[in-house]
């Protein structure tokens, strides 16, 4: 039998699939962490595809969801802020050199978005945004049918395009950025700032107090979290205009993990969209959808793109 | 012989164009004041078009380049905030009704890229982003060979994106967009703005001061208007860093008259644009053209709409 394997490098953990050529329901799934006692993110992408190799019949070709500024006409990762190291780093060539077969990579929205879009969330529709909205904030974009790759793969970088300028200041290094105001750990930020403020707030803060532990405070009732979902809201909505503004679509598709916090962030993200938007001919067939396929999106994806070249 | 009518329909003048069908040059060109003598703009359209019909041959189609808000695909103008009425205006059935030949419609900024990419700055380039800067700012988009449209032909309101929020109000009654910072009139605003709160000038201010003339007191030196090109040209490079990282194109085409002031305006768009990309691999083999159609670029893109449908 002919397999495929997937992978979804993240900066934490890297997560492998094996699938047969009849299914999208991975045969096998298999997790481990990106850096481990003293290995490097590379050295356990070897270690994690050997593991789920099938020990009889094919592997027809390998698939990589990578994070950060990816190059995938040449298979380089061009910059990765999470994983040290990765800066032009020939991905491609190192897993296709140990492993003989075919190998492709994306950046891990973009082949997100293909998931979603060609078995989940999104399926039927034309033209797709897609945000993953967790640590980081990622996007994805389908314009009739095809994902938006840009002349070297390097498009929708959605979470660094500026929303605020000289705002806060993002993973990139970068001012304003969506990713600096409305992600996770953007969110947690602006609690602690305005905690050091002396803004009131129940929550007992620490170091490492995260974006779902301000929700829980949020749900309770504490103003402080509910107001640090409204701005990262608010700033979501503006940049889903600006995005709607230049491409159009008839679906948005919101996953990560800041995005199933629901109403909090989203009323807020809503009422700014229905505010700015330029004419409710933009807005009036427009789907907003969670994302179906969760952390495996990534997976599906370039599952998606190894079917794409019929390998 | 068979020929073809494009208009380019503007808020103060309509121009008509008659080509034939193995030229990209004008056979014959006619322009006309948009509104005259109580006649509104689409009475001048079918005045424009009896008078640049050929007296033998036959007309295959008409195409028309129309300013702002347009569904291509139902061929209607949604809004067009420069022609009085014209909201939900059926404009492709009513021309289509009067001449009886195919009738093609679209954003005039989207057949400009059109237009430009098959003939003129951006030709041989895949991505391209063209941005026309004057009393508005309108945008047009090539992916892959390809103009972008989205869902209903509404797509690459380049313009009309945030850049600064809660920012000048826009002629579209939004706050905050390009348009409301680096047009030409938003230039003259935020002169005469600075002016009334007492900044210094060599201008001598009136109420119809325009772009052009704030460019050439900045070419004598005076400072104010210096910062104010500064001003627009630092928004126009933060939206250019946003759409190169949304789009990642190898080509950017600015045309309008504004874009004609040269370094006054570009020189603060490409030291932003330098300081705040992601990576020099987004710029380094990216060309910044001058658009070469100027005014006609619409015309053209006209035109290449037609021949694209094989009317």
């Amino acid at each position: 039998m002919d397999y495929y394997i997937c992978l979804d490098i993240g900066g934490t953990n890297i997560r492998a699939a094996l699938f047969n050529n009849k299914d999208i329901h991975p045969i096998k799934q298999i997790k481990i962490k990106t850096r481990s006692e003293g290995l490097k993110a590379e050295g356990q992408i070897i270690n994690i595809i050997k593991d789920i190799w099938p020990i009889k019949g094919t592997v027809k070709a390998i698939a990589a969801a990578a994070p950060g500024f990816v190059d995938s006409e040449k298979g380089i990762i061009i910059k990765a802020v999470n994983i040290p190291g990765w800066e032009n780093f020939p991905l491609q060539k190192y897993i296709q050199d140990k492993f003989k077969v075919p190998v492709l990579i994306g950046n891990d929205a973009r082949l997100a978005v293909l998931g979603e879009w060609k078995y989940g969330a999104a399926r039927g529709h034309h033209n797709v945004i897609y945000l993953t909205i967790s640590t980081g904030i990622g996007g994805g974009v389908i314009i009739n049918d095809q994902v938006l790759m840009g002349s070297r793969g390097m498009a929708t970088e959605l979470g660094h395009t500026i929303v605020l300028p000289n705002g806060p200041i993002c993973s990139c290094g970068q001012a304003g950025h969506l990713e600096a105001i409305s992600s996770g750990p953007a969110i947690a930020r602006y609690v602690q700032q305005q905690v050091n403020n002396g803004v009131q707030s129940s929550l007992k803060l620490t170091a490492q107090i995260t974006s779902k532990e301000i929700a829980e405070a949020a749900f309770r009732g504490d103003e402080l979290c509910i107001s640090a979902f409204e701005r990262a809201g608010t700033y979501l909505g503006i940049a889903i205009a600006n995005f709607i503004h230049i491409f159009n679509p008839t679906c948005i598709t919101l996953g990560g993990g800041v995005s199933l916090t629901g109403d909090l962030l989203l009323k807020p993200t809503k009422k700014v969209l229905n505010e700015v938007i330029l004419s409710n001919e933009y807005i009036k067939d427009l789907s907003i959808t969670t994302a179906e396929f969760g952390d495996n999106a990534g997976l599906i994806g370039a599952l998606v793109l190894i079917k794409n070249r019929d390998l």
